[in-house]
Order: structure tokens, then sequence, then C-alpha cells
């Protein structure tokens, strides 16, 4: 059995750790770290959990956790593990990281869109993208996987194989996505609150959001050439669920049917990435809970665009269920260990 | 493996057993019937099962049914199975019928709330009420299991042991129910459309809803003499879920130490109930997804009254879940195969 | 004109007298106080305000209020008016309080269930109680009047004409009541985030909300006998609404023509209380945005017991709108004045 | 008193006329016409209108309602009026029609986008498209108008300065709108009930929504070039509001301040039109129950975009609440009058 430890074990997307890896044959969580909650029971904070898990929340400590722990996920506020990390630890224990520090392999693009000063810049050239469709590879070799965000996650999924088959032109991207309010996090804020968030949809973050360059740079990658897109998140009267639709100008002449041809080259053996039938637009509650993506795509000549549409759930596959699909990768599992989740409807 | 049928798996407790069967270890779902589908491809209805179940809609043809399946489901209008089922059928399949047809042992009872004429009035006594932590031994020997109601399980499993110990008086039990609004089916109906009910909560079929009897018979045997109750169930603008709360006079010097020996006297073996802490009220959201049931309750002595809380998942243990529970006891497993399933939450 | 001045404007409560103050005909809104955001533009808070009301927020100083202000309402936590209020201030300007600092005519009450000391019992008999329908000329004599809480608007307003004209045994009194999340209030907590109230209901403060002596002092006066009354509040996921379920025994022989006659004698000519037609179950989405209570009941000879269900909008009849309907009093105007708004549907 | 008659009263844009023009001081409805609902009391099918309005619901009978109405609301299916409306009726009656059987100049661009034969082409060019801000002049001197689509509305209004003046390229118009869910009527559909509409979001009408050349031929006489746009409307768990998200290219050089000044060329004595500060993004309930439409906008240039955002609820100004603007216009009255309603928050 792997032994996991969780910082950050309270928040919405640690949580979601416990839920999955409860359950995961071949992983057992041992450690639940939580600054705020120290010596609380867990399931007095999560009381779904009540009776599943009977642990006490846990101070922080990752020099002591990384003695002990086969993997350490840290689903923590942005700047925390990098403030933290060593080769060191490193070299005792997997990292999988839910934050932003090592996502970007440029630190000054981190340093300029988080407004932090980054703490270990060094072992960004350590750490792997945790696309796990993407780079799965690359994950399988590595001790620190940077895990996806989740608007990320959706969108870069969404477009990635018509811009590496250069059937869309990338200077003309433009990303709306809408995101459950889970994605806000667990933290007391006024404007997460249900009367401030219900019956509601606005849109924030608009030209800053800091998953911007983190999509950038996979698509950029894709396209081998320099990517900007305009990406805008909108805050969704709902608990969880990522939409993205995405809008691109394409060649003249392209058919659907080239575009279905480019999605199942990169996709068609992947289990976790279901492509829709022609016409059918993804509903993110048809992925509630599950770690799937799904995928639709409208081709509309008249105005020479496609209309790409993409839907997760922003705790699984959008953060928790990624970072499994990571662990499983880093231990050589069946990368479906533990999350062959079925959907939740309704 | 276990071979299940599912007559009416394109209503929503329909379509929740075959989420749960999917991941059964023992169980296959082999035939999906479903009158108003009929032909059409399963997924293309719950977009949620997209490659996870490849099956078209069947018709229904029951007897030919009972010759291929173990176990048929029949979730199904009150008043079709009735008029369907004879004994030859259940010499070759055993049924498990989550409409009302068989969970009254009085015809008259049933003939007089559900406004129907009985089809087979002599099969009621061969079929067992399947509330399983109470009538797990005869559920055990039967080929007949008559499932519960959701309003039921949870008003029957909230007050059960209170009643059973002469703790509260009988006469004066009121129970106050709130529904998601899953419970309401998934007919095309304007009072169910989403406007209609969200930003809103209301009462209905005050004082003449169905599942009252089916308490009363149940709380009768508990009590040992008849039991009426006030019952009054609400709509909430939620997909899952519901709540009961109850209320009754205790005798006097009671105190909240007894009414726990009560609960622990039927309850503490049981898996899928969950007896709270002192002092913590049952949320919906804690038990979605999963086939719990959370039980609290608070002693007022300044009114004489217990008030007792309970919730489930309407379509897991109100339904789906019990369902399956009831085909593991038929058939000799462990009563909690394929149904550790972790509440979801948020 | 008359001006008024509200302290604690930029709650949801405050807020609502805000919304309802700008349409009134009589009345402008001269001081919008709020601690938390003096020196603010009240429409960089409630967006929806925006070029309705270009005021800033103003700190908090009573006395000086009391010498400009024709009426002053505090929309404020409980304790705070009771400690500032003085004889010389009613002397000046007239108080309507949304707390509960006078609405109890024993300060012992109000201690025992508030955890708070009074800071002023020698005004609580000066105060009047502002349930309009019921105390109605008394309001009008007043400088200052208690507004009442919303569960206890809605409860009281619903079985009052039973108590009063003995047709119910109010030792059985059970209230069940449902509410919106913004009678929690505008302040940042976990338990009231978006997430953890969507998808969910719970009921809370079991046996303890503060609202309940409220309650039976009322119905005490209207049962010429102490009355007490089991009182259970729920959060349910939706903005604004108050249901009320309430329970009681009846006498025998009791018909519905008998309890009809009861209402229609209270509340035959209030333009506020609606009584619904026969079998018809109020639903908050009817009345939300407005000022009405609608009530229904059905008679369950069965069980003995009539069931009566009430609803309003608690920021509107539950809270600013029977302030202002009380302010209406005050000032001599007609008490429909800039209150005959039409709820909202959907 | 403008005397009004409303054919489709009972849809929710039919009702929510009723709700406005109940409380319009120099309009009157007499009478409410619904096929469906022939004899019923509107009230009750409309709740919140209990004691309100005590009308019966007729039958349609447009020729005889055109002899004794000073103006007739269509709220009716795309088509309804198209066959029925004649030279005669409009020299006795104003219509303001809210489908879109008159919005476009072109019948075959209706007739492709409708499919649907038009039963009046003749009468077009009578017609004056009812968005006010833009064609008032035009309003106030015709007999029919034909009241703008909710996602139209929002779409041109939030766009079209830019346009108009240049600003952007209208050949790279990305226009990304979220709708509630009331814009999809009240009629009983499986897609529109609450458990399928709650807690998910989705695209619907990728590159076919009927709202599309409306948008066009509006935007392409702002300018003066035919305009193709990418439209996707989105299904939003919630009853009302529209938010638009749309995206553009500028011209390089260009700053927030010149496009500010292209707002407020065209917007500053808009009354029903509130330009956001920089930086505030629009909220859809900020707007909710009131006539505004609420415009924010962001520039980009490290993308080349500049991104707008308008809100509005959709049966207010995205329906009735412009009907009645409109009616204001036809018949020389202030604009505001019976629309001065403050938006209700939360």
């Amino acid at each position: 059995m792997i032994k996991a430890g969780i910082i950050g074990a309270t928040g919405y997307a640690g949580a979601e750790l416990v839920r999955i890896l409860m359950r995961h044959p071949e992983a057992e969580v041992k450690w639940l770290v939580s600054k705020s909650y120290v010596g609380e029971r867990f399931s007095s904070i999560y009381g779904n959990m009540f009776r599943i898990i009977d642990e006490d929340c846990l101070g922080e400590d990752l020099p002591q956790l990384a003695e002990e722990a086969d993997v350490i996920f840290t689903a923590t506020p942005q700047g925390y593990l990098s403030q933290l990390l060593t080769e060191e630890i490193l070299e005792k224990t997997r990292m999988i990281d839910l934050s932003a520090d090592y996502r970007l392999s440029d630190v000054s693009v981190y340093e300029q869109w988080y407004k932090l000063q980054h703490g270990s810049p060094q072992l960004i050239k350590k750490a792997v993208y945790g696309l796990c469709e993407l780079h799965r590879e690359a994950v399988k070799k590595t001790r620190l996987v940077a895990n996806p965000g989740c608007y990320t996650t959706c969108s870069i999924l969404s477009v990635y194989p018509l811009v590496a088959e250069g059937l869309i032109n990338p200077a003309t991207i433009v990303i709306d996505a809408k995101s459950g309010t889970s994605g806000a996090g667990r933290g007391a804020k006024t404007a997460n609150l249900f009367c401030e968030v219900n019956e509601n949809i606005k849109a924030y973050g608009v030209a800053t959001h800091r998953h911007t360059p983190e999509i950038e740079e996979q698509l950029s990658l894709a396209a081998n050439e320099p990517v900007t897109v305009s990406f805008t998140p909108h805050l969704v009267p709902m608990n969880r669920g990522i939409l993205v639709t995405a809008y691109a100008s394409v060649m003249d002449e392209l058919t659907e049917e080239d575009i279905r041809i480019a999605y199942e080259k990169y996709y068609k053996d992947e289990y976790f990435i279901r492509l829709l039938p022609a016409g059918v637009c993804p509903e993110t509650k048809w992925v509630e809970g599950s770690n799937f993506v799904d995928i639709g795509f409208v081709l509309d000549m008249r105005t020479g665009r496609v209309i790409i549409m993409g839907a997760l759930d922003n705790l699984v596959k959008g953060a928790a269920g990624q970072a499994v699909q990571n662990m499983n990768l880093l231990f050589g599992l069946d990368e479906k260990t533990g999350l062959e989740l079925v959907p939740v409807f309704p």
C-alpha cells in the first residue's frame, strides 16, 4: 500500500483527495495535515466522512512527513511549497503539488502573474507538468509533479489536438470558461456566500486570471510557437464543474471529419477523455464526481470558426482526480486505479 | 455474476440502479427496459453514462425477461407490477419492486391511498418489506422484495427504536419531511420545471401523501398497536436528499442517554446507519451519493418532546441503493457489496 | 418627506430597507450608517444600487443622528441598541429596531436566550412589538418599535387566530420552519458559503433558537395562558423566503369552515395577509419581494390535527417591509404606502 | 388610462408584463389571453398574483381585441402573429410583438433561421425594431413594434457603440452568452426540469441560435457593412438574467478612455443603461427585476482584444420591461414610467 499524506486536507481539493483515496485499492491516507484544524477530527469538519475516516488533523511538518510518506499531496496556497521544498525532501518522498508553484517553466512568468517571489526556482526544472494525457512518460520518471489547474486542464485538453495539428489559427483563440463555486475554495469570503453567488453569474479576473500563462505555455508547446489567448473565467451558481467554450478561426476547407480525426489521433486510447458524438454539447453534470473530460465541437463555416466545448469536474479531473492519476503513474499502477468513478446524475 | 434487468431504467431511480450496479463486483446489468425509449442508446439519454454502458433500451416483456434474469428491478409507476406479476414469474426469477405495489399488507389500504385496484393481491403475502435493517432475515428468504419508499425509509429508521422501546408516545408523532426534486421523477411536468422549483419551498400532499400508511404500518409493528402519524412532505430546491424532522412527546424523566441507548440497541452494528454525536444535526449533503442514513436528535425537556432528524439520499438509500442492498441479501452476499460509496461533498 | 437614517445599512436587511425606501413616496433615506464600510460608496457594495443611490456609508453616531432624522432604523446585531438607547434619544426621534433588543417584555427571558446583558431594560416597557396586524393601535402611539423577527412574524401570524379562538390546543403546537439563506446575514462564515448551503438542507438551533420566546410571548397573549412551543428552523438553499409548517391538535367536531371563519375574523381586512383558497399550499416564491404573508391550512381529522402553512419573504415582511409598515403607522400614513410590491415570479 | 391586452399572458414573459403593468400609473391590463388556460383564474396559475389581479384567462380573438384595446402585447410562439396580423388590425390598435415575427427586415433570413413561412411579409416594413435606445424616434411613430429578443438586446447594446465608432474589427466579434432558465419558457419539457438544469451548465444551439441574425442585422447597421458574429448561448442554473461576454480585436493604440468615450457618446443620457466604473464586471443579480442593462469592459492590449460584458434581466429589459418601454414611447409617456424598478438583491 502506498502511504499518502495530504497537506491542506481540509480545503475542498484536499477533502476530495481523501474521498478518492479512501476507495483506492493501492493507497491509504495516513496523514491529514491542516493548519487551521490541528487536533480536530477530520470528520467533524467534513460530516460526510463520519465513520469513514477517523483521523485527526495534524500540524505542518513537511520534513518529518517526507521521512514517512511515500507520496505527499500539497493542496496549499500558491507559494507555500516553493518556500519549503528542497532536494533532500524530494530524495525521500514524491511530491504532487496542486498549487501553481511548479507549473510554469519560466520563473519570471510565475512571479509576474502571481505577484510572489518563488522560493525554490532551481527545482522548477525537476518538476513535470502533470497533465497526464500529454506528459505521461515524463510523469512516470519524476519525483515532483506540478498538478495542473482546473481551468487549465479543461482548456488545454479541449483545444490541444487542433493546435498541434495546425487546424486552427492559434492567434485567434478565445476561451470563455465557466466554473462552479468550489473552485473558489472554502475560505470564508463575503463574495462566496450563498446569497452572493446563487441566482447570479459574473466574469472575474478578466484578462488577468493566473491560469492564463499555464494555458499559453502548453499550447505554445503544441503549436511550436508562442501562443497568446484570451481567457475569461466566470462564476456559476453550482458546486462543481467547469465548462470551457473555446473559439478559433479555422483553415478554409476544413471539415468536421478533419477535426474528429485530429481529436482521435490524440485521445482515442484515453479512458478519461470522452469525445462526444457529433452535435452533442458537453454538460458539466455528465462528468460530476468523475475523472472524465467530455469534449464536443461545432464547425461553423458561416463564420469560419470552430466552437469547442469541454467539461470536467473541477475537483476531480481539475484537481484531486488528476493528482491521483499522477500518483498512479508515479507508482507504476494502472492509470485508472481507484478512478473508475461513474458520474453522478442528477 | 448476477445477471440483472431493470424495468424503468430511464427514470431517475432506474438510472441510479445502473450507476450503482456498474461498479458492483458481483452483478452486471444485462437488460435496460424503458417503454419510452425503446431502441435508443441508454447513454444518449443519460450522457453521464457515455462510454460506460453501451446498451440500447429494450421494450417490456416481463415473462421473457424472467426466463433470463437472475433478478429484476422494477422502477415503474404504481400499479404496473401488480398487473403483471404471477407465481410463475416468481418461480423463475427474483423481483425487487421499487414501486408501492407490495409494500402494504392490507390491500384495501393500498387501494384507498393509491386509488388503484391491485392486480395481484394474492401475492402481497409473499412479499417482504425490504427495509433491510428491520427485516433482514425475511428478505433473505423471499423472492419478492417490496423496496420501501424514500420518505418512508428515512421516517421509519429515524423513529423506530424510540417507538419500539416505548420511549415516545406514538400518538404524538409528527413527521415533517423535506425532499430534493429527483423524488418527483423525470416526467415533464410544469410544476417540476427549474423555474418553478428553484428559489422556492412548499408543502404538498398534506395529510394525503401515499407514504403515510407505509410509515404507519411499520411503526405499528414496532409499537405493537396501531399508530397514526401526521406526515407532511415538502419540495426543496436541490436534486437529491431527504431530511426528516420528527417530533414526539417523551416520558417524564427521560434522558439523552436513554435515547442513545435505544438507538444503539438497534443500530450499533448497522453499517449504513450513522448515529451522529450529540448536538450534531444531519445534513443531506453529508450522505449525498451514498447509502447512509444519518440520524441525530435533541431532547427538549422544556417542551417534553424529542426532535429527531434523519437524512438520506432519496435515490440511494431511498431507492436504488436499498434495492441493491436487498439484492445482496437475496443472493447471500455481504450486504455492503458495491455500496461502500463515499458521500460526495460539496 | 420623512427623513430616515439606517444604522446597519450594509447588511441584507439594511439594504432591503434602502431598496424599499428608495421608492417610498413619503420618505427618503438620508443617512446610511455602516461601521464596516465607512466612507465607501454604498453602491460599490450593493452593485444593484449603482446610479440609484449615490451616498457614502457613514460612521455610527446615534445621538447626532437622532438630532436630524425623523426616524432611525437599526438593523444591527443583538445588544447594539440596548447599550446606546436613551430617553433623550427617543424624545428627539423615532426608533424602529430590527434587532431583538426590545421584543421580549421580560428582560430575564431576553438575557437567558440571548446570553447578553440588556443595556437599557427600563426602556423595554416603552417599546411596542411591531407586528402591525396585531398591535397596530399601540404602534401608532409609540416612539420605539421592536420590529419582529422573520421566523416569528411568519409563525405568529400563521397560528394566532386559531389560538385566540381556542380552536387548537396550544400545548400541542409544533412549528417546523424553513428559511432561505439571507436570514443568516452577510457575515463571512464558512457555514454560509455557497458550496456548504447549496444542494443541502439541515435543521439548526434545535430547541434553542432565539425566536422561540418571542413566538411564545405573543401566543401566550392570544391564549391568555402561558404557551410553550417546539420551534425548529431549517436552512434551505434559496436566497429569500420563510415557510412555516405548524401542527396542532384540534377540538373534536371542528370543521374547515370553523377554521376559515377564525382566520377571516382577524385577517379579512388585512391587505398583507392572503388567506389562500382551500387546498392551496403557500409557496415562498409567490411572496418573494413583497410584504405579503400567505396562509393555508389542511384539517386532518384522521389524526385530529390541523396543519397550517405560512409563507413570507424574510427580508420584506420578515424585516424591512414590516419596518416600513411600522414607519407608515408611526407617521400616520396609509399602511400600504410604498409597500404595494408585486411578488416577483419566477 | 391605456387599456392593454396581453396574448400569451401565462408564459413567463406574459406574466412579467402583468407584474409590471399592475403598477404602471398610466396603463391597466384589461385582457389576459391564454389559449391553454381559458376560463381559469390567472392567479390560480401564478399564485404570486393572488388578490392582486382577479381576472380569468380569455380565449384568442385578435380582431375583437383590436376593437377594444389601445395596445396589444403578443408574448406568443414564433409565427403566431405573422399569421393573424392585418392592416385593419393595425389601424385599430397598436401591437407590441415579443416574438421574432417582425424583427428581421429580410423575410428570407427569417424563414431560413426559423424554418417557418412568414404569414404577412408585407407588414414587416411597417414594423420598427423596438430596441428603444437605438430606434426611439422610429418607435414613437409606428403602430407595430418588433420587441427584441433577450440575448439580442444584451448583445447589441453591449457592443453597438464600439462597432458604430469603428473601434473594433467587426469580423472578430465573438459573443458568449449565458442565460437563466426562464428564457426557455414555461413549457413542460424534460430538458428544463429542475434536476436537469440544476448543478449544470451547457451550451446549446451552437452556431444555429435564432437570435444570431437579429444581432447581425443591427450590428451591420452600426458598421455600415455586413457583420457576421459567432454567438453561443448557454443555460445557467438560475431563474433570471443574461450575461454576455463579447470579444473583439481592437485597433492598435486604442485606450480605455477611447472606449469609455464611445460608450458615453451613445449612452450617457440613457437611464436604463448603466456603464459601470472601470474594473467592475457586471453581475446579473445586480439587475434582477429591473429594466437596467449593466455594461463593463476590459481592454487587454496583451491580446489586442477588448472584452465587453453586459447584463440584463431577460424577462424585463430582455422582454416585458422593454415592451413597456416601447409602450411608453408609443403613447408619448416618459420612457421610464412604471419602469423605475429597483433591482432585487439578494
